[in-house]
């Protein structure tokens, strides 16, 4: 493979987006655009082993909702394929990646300048009201049965919980991800924080997102590859 | 049956509580004052005609979990009984009323000065961040399906949206209830306004709540009146 220079891989990238978007409604390349506006990789979740697949999916669907780009996905016992139906396609706009245990994805995150944040109703967690959405953090989600492992407990840099003040103590995973990332996405956006992807970034984005949304987008590929070394 | 005086009913009330007390744990009986000292009529819930029980339940503990006293369910079509397993034990601190249709719960929440609240992904509708804590609010969800029937939105006195911003265009009426429940919940208890249970109304919960943690109350109820009409 040619190394190319950021610079030249922007232009190759633009000049084959724009054939691409040729296939799309005019509708269609706004929408992604305006989505990618509000897209950031500020914040990611990271789900260990959710038991219910289930649940795996509703919180991929809520990062797709809430504009976070990312979701890192512990597969340790269960065989956790998303559930389709539920994730209603909405995998296809979050970019997940799967890891074999809890430390390799800590150690990858943490390489990323992530703080790791350990969702739990802990008593000594910070209140949700008073998290802190200027560093970069990526949410851990524990299992329905037993929550976070004692990896995820031991290496977190804090702990966060969303106050609970009836009689139940405990929230369905998908439901405590979906008001957490609901509160700290609507505090980012308000924020004077560096939060959105870069240019290139979207650039990338816009590439993949298109050529999802192009049928028989291999033979349209192959006739641009064709064109361009002629 | 005799008709009492406010006062004579408090009397009454908390001399029954007081000996009801003696058979809960200090902690048991310190609890139920605690929870109640953040529970709340200003806001309630209505759940029409939810397809699946399994989201009644979710809905009832959220509202346990944020402090919501009471949930009205319009019970059109489906025979929803609560799912004991998702509720967690939820229904029995929180009040619940049924109604054979839509009408029949918008007007008792009218005579009691709720503003009817229509949750819904509506152009037109305010977002959650703009959303005016001040008024008594009734939120009605709708069914997972066909979302709110056109009654509950010609008679609504305003719509409730949350922001999504990503492809996907809907949440599931538990996850959204439990967005709004949090939200507006904090809201409420960070304002001035005047959004507890009264003294009379903590008092009757108490004894509610009491009754429904001794076991053998029956017995116990039976001894204490016979000891009072001595």
């Amino acid at each position: 493979m040619i190394y190319l220079k950021k610079s030249d891989y922007m232009e190759e990238a633009l000049e084959l987006l724009e054939y691409l978007e040729t296939f799309l409604t005019e509708e269609r390349k706004q929408r992604f655009i305006e989505i990618l506006e509000s897209r950031t990789k500020h914040f990611t979740i990271a789900v260990e082993d959710v038991y219910q697949k289930h649940n795996t999916s509703a919180l991929i669907r809520s990062c797709d909702i809430f504009g976070i780009q990312e979701a890192h996905l512990i597969e340790l016992r269960n065989e956790s394929q998303l559930d389709k139906n539920i994730a209603m396609g909405a995998e296809q706009w979050v970019d997940t990646y799967r890891y074999p245990s809890t430390a390799t994805c800590i150690e990858a995150l943490k390489k990323q300048g992530y703080q790791i944040i350990a969702t739990t109703p802990n008593e000594n967690s910070c209140l949700l009201a008073d998290f802190d959405v200027s560093l970069k953090s990526a949410f851990f989600f524990g299992t329905e049965r037993e929550g976070l492992s004692d990896e995820v407990m031991q290496k977190a840099d804090s702990f966060l919980k969303i106050p609970m003040i009836g009689f139940t103590q405990s929230l369905n995973v998908s439901v405590s991800a979906a008001i957490i990332l609901h509160d700290i996405s609507n505090k980012l956006r308000e924020s004077d924080l560096n939060w959105k992807l870069t240019e290139i970034e979207m650039i990338k984005k816009r590439l993949d997102w298109s050529k999802k949304s192009i049928q028989s987008i291999e033979g349209i590929l192959q006739r641009y590859h064709n064109i361009k070394t002629q």
